[in-house]
């Protein structure tokens, strides 16, 4: 049988999601938590590997089992072994076709920024921060220029493992809340870092240290050294995968709405 | 020279507001930054003492000082030797009748619960939960009999050092954004866990245990043990407080817009 889960978490905690020798990953805790509620050990197949510090308002994952439990068995006894910053938000057992990576048709992410004089404290951890007040035109300009299918190689880390730096954005939504941008991506996929790569292009557009025009020049080059630093994971979220609707997977988590 | 401070902390890792011998709380933390920043020890009093886990959007403390530095220099100087998770967020120089207590009109905090089936996992530590839908109509019907001039013995731990219980509830204002409840508190002052036992009484009311018209009955008992068990610290922010305008103390910081 095989069976798909969404899960939420604070990344802050954890060395990331994928599996590492410490054991300090969301990946770790969860294999953990289900092999002792299935009594076996369960491997996963997640959708979008997060890094160190990032966090999930809903990652997909899929395993296969010999066991017959209902979907609720799964919620509940993987979350009775969990720690308190991850939770399984649903069960879906689905037909041996379903992937939860290739199936994937797109993946989203949000970015939450805080532009305040004064650091992150009550949020620390969960927003990026920038000292200087934004300049919301020019980054919606510069964030227009990405949209569409182009070679992101600009914004790859040279770690990244993807088969190819060609990817398809689907749209860069911002939003603001007093003193919080939410910068929503939605892509087919994402290289590594490329968010936070492309952040840090953004945040300098927007306190005017580039013109809007200069994201063309970035991701014309092809060289990672182009663009920007890395922004900070403290506020990136990966809001989750998309299917076609006959898997039958939720397309978000309570945990949504709870971003600024 | 009276210089007073608006503070925004994370109460996570902190055993409350109020100095300990442990030296893990906000005050401690406080003073040791102000501390080292003016090079003698600084004492200060706060506007309301906070409890273990519970959330300042903006405390207000004062403190008397022979030195004499612009308001900038103690908010960067301060913040340069405070914890990540706490936050100087403004300073003001100001008469030395002002008194951050003595003077404060009134009192806000924030109770955020999160309605889900699921407890919460990115954000731990920081919201209230209850498995089961609430009822708003029944929650507002049972806190607009709050709203008024009344004894709130019922609400009062025993710990509690205030010299009267009776305070003057001025708003209690409800609002919801997906499955967060926000739920808003004004009052001339506060008694020791008032709010979170009036969080455990509306929570039982919106699950439908109790009827609204309990409330009444809870209030007029004058008695601790008529009331519900007190709710959990993680979902309570004190928002701050409000003072006469003469004195120039802003009534909010940045950090209120990240609250669900």
């Amino acid at each position: 049988m095989r069976v798909a889960l969404g899960i939420s978490y604070n990344g802050r905690a954890y060395q990331g999601w994928q599996s590492q020798p410490s054991r300090l990953t969301v990946q770790d805790k969860l294999e953990a938590a289900l092999s002792k509620f299935a009594a076996q050990r369960v491997s996963t197949l997640c959708a979008g590997r997060t890094d160190t510090g990032v966090h999930g308002i809903m990652q997909v994952v899929h395993f296969d089992t010999p066991l017959t439990r209902d979907t609720y068995a799964w919620v509940r006894g993987t979350n009775a072994n969990l720690p308190r910053d991850i939770a399984v938000q649903w069960a879906v057992l689905t037909p041996d076709e379903f992937h939860c990576r290739a199936c994937a048709t797109s993946r989203r992410y949000a970015y939450v920024l805080y532009e305040s004089a004064i650091r992150p404290s009550v949020d620390h951890g969960r927003v990026g921060w920038t000292f200087n007040t934004l300049d919301g035109q020019a980054m919606r300009q510069a964030a227009d220029i990405l949209i569409g299918e182009h070679d992101f190689t600009s914004f790859r880390a040279s770690a990244c493992q993807a088969l190819t730096p060609v990817k398809n954005m689907l749209e860069i939504a911002f939003s603001k809340r007093g003193a919080y941008w939410r910068i929503e991506f939605e892509a087919n996929a994402f290289l590594h870092h490329m968010i936070r790569n492309i952040m840090g292009c953004l945040v300098q557009i927007g306190q005017g240290k580039q013109p809007p025009e200069w994201m063309a020049e970035v991701l014309a080059a092809r060289n990672r050294r182009a663009a920007a630093p890395t922004f900070s994971p403290d506020g990136l979220y990966f809001l989750g995968p998309r299917y076609d609707a006959k898997w039958g997977i939720p397309d978000r988590t309570a945990a949504y709405d709870g971003l600024p």
